[in-house]
């Protein structure tokens, strides 16, 4: 039997101009779908696991293409609600060389946004389940999603339910002082914290010294110091930062580190020609995720987190195409991309 | 110098899947602009008006691209006013044969839905305008909306400018009694009003005998009498109404009649094989006001806008992109599609 | 909770030209599944069953995004037994006009091919189901499929489901003599047996008078015969015959009749502009065990089952992307393709 | 061995919009090629005859392009003299319903319109061929082109090979008056006509009695005495007519008429609805020369030649892209567009 | 109100193989349109200025799509002359590594190239401009082209207007004994000189020491030299030198230099990664124009200038799509790529 | 007269996602057509040659359209004998960054696996031949494949044709023992022999010191010993061996060693970013063929058959579409990629 793993959260209907056009030049829209919890099930789902992803959506096609955008990936789709006005759009134009990527959001009015606290049972949902995940961009939709997002921390808790949450802060959707005052709450909930360079000091104030993110470069040392003040603070057992260095909107160098409240695991730093890099995120958390559902010891959980979402960034697409095999080849050290006939 | 028109509504990003493919079907959506004043606007920019298309969009990318694709085919846009959300959407799906084509609309909450009186200036917008031309969708998308077209057909009123409104019922936007309500006090304003074979009814209740248009049948000798109750009302001094049979998804037979308060005119009917049905109406509109200002006798103006509007369906996206020359051929009889070399 | 449905048999990757080219013309194919069972699975899923589809299928990523487009619709996969060396391919050349639709079959040493007797366990895979579908391309593939067929009709018909059967006679995969033999056999289990215009003559020699199904007309007295002796010799409780009048590539007439063992149920015949012909059939036999399994009496059983397959032919692909409530809609009478806002 | 023909002219490269847009919607175009002659060629070729196209080509990719075009169909392109600057260009685009498909010519400068007599070595050419084609399209290009052509055809005629040329009036290359002049002395060599519709009259003055073609209509009595007057007057051993009633841009009437000097043999008519119809006189000239070279009696050409074309009007691009035993299964009475499996 | 500015020039289709097929490869090309100054107008509508583009094209429909190609993006087409029988025509296929882009021209007999001095009257045209801009191709095209752009230059300098010319040599339309020859005379009334690596040389004999442009690296000593004599020789305002390193057809370094006729100004370097490299210089000349318009000091001037082409080298398409604060952005130091959300 | 060359082997349909799409994600298949011995008989017509590929196809379209794919770029395709089932297939997914590139082969059952002795009349094929070429894929297909070879083989060293053979080691066609088995046989009769980096350990155990190709590094004094050991055990005249450092999916270093039984001359390495990395090691075969042939002194050799394939790199599809002029303009220095005007 797979191990069962819950996310919640919105997924969105992804349109992007094909190629490198500008949002401007654009005749024609790719048409997926992501979000930072259903990427998240995806991943797992290709993992091998029983992945279940909870949200709202409207009842019309436009709502159900979402749902068989997951289905097709082998995410369970049975406890997403039906019903609202509306699916989530966001809007991007992919960058290149010194032009970044662009996102527009239109996410006002979705069904997620306007859902209630009796849209979801959350004992029932969690029935059997082994793990619980959501990003900081759920509670940041809505005060209602706050709430939402409070009750089935408080039952995963009481279920022995692990918890993992991405901090992930959207300047669009809240303050940083709301943020933090929210996200204070939740944590306290929470088993395993994801951040990437910036979310720590966006929400809970917590600096890394001497870093720039928009001159290409991170000091890794510094985050130690922030995942423990993480750690200290809400008693997390794992803190997971990923430091993206950006050296273009094509390359960028990728690596992690891992806090097990004890030591310190730095990943190897890969240098990226990047496809997409929307979702990169995400694949870190599904990685880490799987890592730890696989019992893990803490230099391969960070590995195997890092070459997952290094691969994801080759990846058209919101969602993380690849399998335990393909990640372990990549941790375990062959990067040379020879053809695999 | 080029007469000038205004016209005043919602554009909305139009999002449909390639070919004759279902929305759960798709991976992309082709992406254009439209909406009924819209698309009158282009029409006569097309004829070489100067035709000036005034609502309200948000300042990003995706407002942008709406602007534009608006000058794109002359259209202009100075008096687009910038700010707001979002964009309105609609998404289309294509029907064919026995399957009717689909339309699920997400306007609520865009740019022009939330606009303020004080952002139209009407006085300056219809400075050495001869034409007004307004349809019954935009008092449908907002009650301020409604107060606003209301300012506009009064400043029109006091300078003298024609107003042609087409009824346009919506039942999403509104119910029936609502928009008779609403209708009832802007068409004392309007000159000329155009309908298709369902609005009379469904603003104002005043039905066409033997007609069910779910049998691809109507009979036009009801209209006569549709057309006389409108005009004794509302002292309209032209009603156009078109005469829709819908055979299936691919076939229609299209023509219409023109009551001027004296006699009422039957254009031609055309059998068409339809390549885009969206905008048919407003592509009629367009042909009629063209008529009205180039002078046209009565029987001329309804056999182009009858024309112009059958040419439209066999053209993608919901601009009409026909010139006069083109209409005037067909009105005049070339029905036979040979090569133009 | 849905009722259960088993269909078994071959899921083919469909490669065909964009548009109308021709295959000497093309440079890309535009890369689909389908077959006859599954794509009555799909139908089956689309209107709200619990539709399960047996196969076996290689285990790389071409075995693995054929199941991706059965789950993507909501079909459930679990039974698909993985192993085999690859997956069968048919490649399609849509017809237009005068020219003919082409099928070029690449299908021998596929998985299902080669699957062996103990792939598949039917006392589990039938359990709490209620109907069995297959149709005689499955035990034509090969002998041992023949002979898994067998087995599974038994197991069947000894857990009480009601077995459907649609002839579906393939030249290309064996002789009338063998097909005839074969299939002789099996249909003493077969409760429910579908045909074309042809079949009946292909596999037993039962033949309608009066028609040449190259001349466009089929003459349905004839067929009432036909259902009558195929009823007799295999004490069938129902008989459906699909009557297609094939007028051009683009366009068919399309009706059916249903046998009940005491009356013939004539459909309403319908005039379909087409837009993908393949999986018509199917699309019938998916609306038949529906309208069986939902109670219908027999006109409403035909009736729904013709819809069904008429609205098929205006969707791209073998599946039929269509609903319970777009088939009643169309088989309730409104055929006029009017646009659904 | 395969009986050799040679055709001479233009080769251009076509350039349309995908599906129905119209040129100002244009974002790409599809580029293929095509010209009188060169389909001509093609057609023969795909019919198993060595077919040798002669034309003047740029040296650059895009002359290459053209060359690669033919060759992929196995047309012999070596008697192909590269040089000069440019190749012409025709713009498409294609038409529907009421609105007819649009061709805008760039053919000024191509290194065809500048060819010079010692290009071609017209005695080596012709070495052991059948059969000569060109059109009135190659004379009309330019002085020198017309004088090359009266080279070719002396040459033919001196050894021995049959001639024959399609009128093709194109009036935005010459006027009536000079084609009728060039083509006067042209025609005393050649020895089977083949015209449309129109070709006679614009070219030679010789009307079909009652007959618009804007109507839709033709009257196919008047044809024979076109044919009567042609054949006199040429000493055309063979004129062949086609008749195309254009009902619309999808939807046409097609047949034509033979005349051998003694009676007059009209084909079957087939109602097309049309996929391409540029190149529907070229394949029926390319039937003809096959039916004529393979023998066929006086009924079985025009037959041949007539579904050849039909099908012809199926198929995109300017290419014929038909067998020998495509067109026989049409001409000998399958027109019911069933699936071939 | 936005300062006006003049472009005087040729604007082609532009038909371009997808992605990195060979001519030889496509099967349809993409078709925008280009030219130096169109390009340079199109980047200074995009920074708000009211760009005016003059040219001559022809009255059919590709002629219009070029001039829709352009009010789109804003430019003001109202001084375009229409007439003439074709456009000019530029074949691009895109270089990839070691493989070189590649450009064949067809631009012979083209509107523009056949335009006459009474097709503009520079009077009315200059009325209110601030600035005229024109490159060394449009008097390249023809000897009557160039004493037009004698005659606009002579007009703009007794206007008081700005004059701004781009070398940009191009040894297919001239030789470099007469490029010399007429630039000479039209540098007499410019005022400010812009040009690549190459031009001064290829023009008027100005070399650059120690640089070899097939080799990667350019001496930017050098160019200080070149500048000095080029602003010595026609009293230039303003000299403004880009310097390409072409390390491979995907990879260039590129930087710049302003000489004011006091001190030499470079540019950072940006390392690229190409997306489209054509309408690189000419989006470096708008990007100067409007830095000067904007009263910009030297050094901020030739950093926004080198940072519009260097986005420029990241868009697809002739056309510089980026505005005023995108280009600021990245001058002032953020090249990152990061995500704008 | 051009010289004569054979190549003899398999032709497959290749099928790749468009773009870095995964196979998962696919919904259509760019379709081309590909193999070791197809690849170099392109490569040879593209350099003047009259290249001959000999194999077997199935009779139908897809059999046709292979033949077409062949024509189109001048390589004659008469000797292909036409039979069988089918066409083999493989699947391709381009990689990037560090996912590396995936092939599924479908092969199994192809016309050419199943192709009997008499299908080929070795020395009517090789008449006037100078060169004959084959790869260790074609006698790994199928025993009898193999023992055809051998004939080949043995035919034409009789009749004084030089042989090469790129040993191209296939591990899911047949094992390393039976490989060095077979190969060794045929190698007697070899002349010039190709392989890369792996092959010789792969096939013959004659392995390079200190390389790990996983690594991205070869030690090139090593393959001088491989070099030395392949020339004496079979009496090659010549061996050349290609040296790939693949540092990522993207990015590759590229050189080659020429023995020619006296020195070693290694070629300059190239840094290449990948279009499309299939068929690199055939171009290189293709280049030295033609290199051999013109007669190329063993620098010039090995220089002119590393830039041909490092062009081939840049080119989407197995073939390598370049000039003799393009790859001499490479080998002699000029890698800058600047745009060819």
């Amino acid at each position: 039997m797979a191990k069962k793993v819950i996310t919640f959260g919105e997924i969105m209907l992804r349109l992007a101009p094909e190629g490198y056009y500008r949002f401007v030049q654009a005749e024609s829209f790719e048409a997926t779908f992501g979000g930072g919890e259903a990427n998240v099930a995806v991943s797992l789902a290709n993992y091998g696991f029983d992945a279940k992803f909870v949200t709202k959506l409207p009842k019309h096609e436009i709502g159900q293409t979402a749902i068989n955008s997951l289905r097709r990936y082998g995410v369970d789709t049975s406890y997403i609600k039906r019903g609202g006005d509306r699916i989530g759009i966001y809007y991007l134009e992919k960058g290149a060389s010194q032009r970044p990527s662009k996102v527009i959001y239109d996410r006002a009015g979705s069904s997620i946004a306007t859902a209630k606290k009796d849209d979801f049972n959350w004992e029932e949902i969690f029935k059997d389940a082994q793990w619980f995940h959501f990003t900081g961009i759920t509670p940041a939709i809505d005060d209602e999603l706050a709430s939402i997002c409070l009750d089935a921390c408080k039952m995963a808790k009481e279920m022995g339910i692990t918890i993992s949450c991405d901090l992930n802060y959207r300047n669009k959707l809240w303050s940083r002082e709301k943020a933090g005052r929210v996200m204070d709450e939740l944590c306290q909930y929470v088993d395993v914290c994801i951040a990437n360079e910036e979310d720590a000091a966006d929400v809970f104030g917590i600096k890394a010294a001497d870093t720039d993110v928009t001159k290409g470069t991170v000091n890794h040392e510094g985050y130690k110091e922030v995942a423990n003040q993480l750690a200290q603070r809400f008693h997390f057992s794992k803190v997971a930062i990923t430091l993206r260095e950006s050296l273009s909107a094509n390359d960028n160098n990728w690596s992690a580190m891992l806090y097990d409240g004890n030591d310190y695991y730095f990943s190897k730093k890969y240098k990226m020609h990047i496809v997409d890099r929307v979702g990169g995120g995400d694949s870190f958390g599904g990685g880490l995720i799987c890592a730890c559902l696989n019992g893990y010891d803490a230099q391969k959980t960070i590995e195997f987190a890092v070459a997952a979402s290094c691969l994801k960034h080759s990846i058209e697409g919101d969602f993380n195409m690849v399998s335990v095999d393909e990640v372990l080849k990549l941790a375990q050290g062959d990067a040379s991309g020879r053809v695999q006939r």
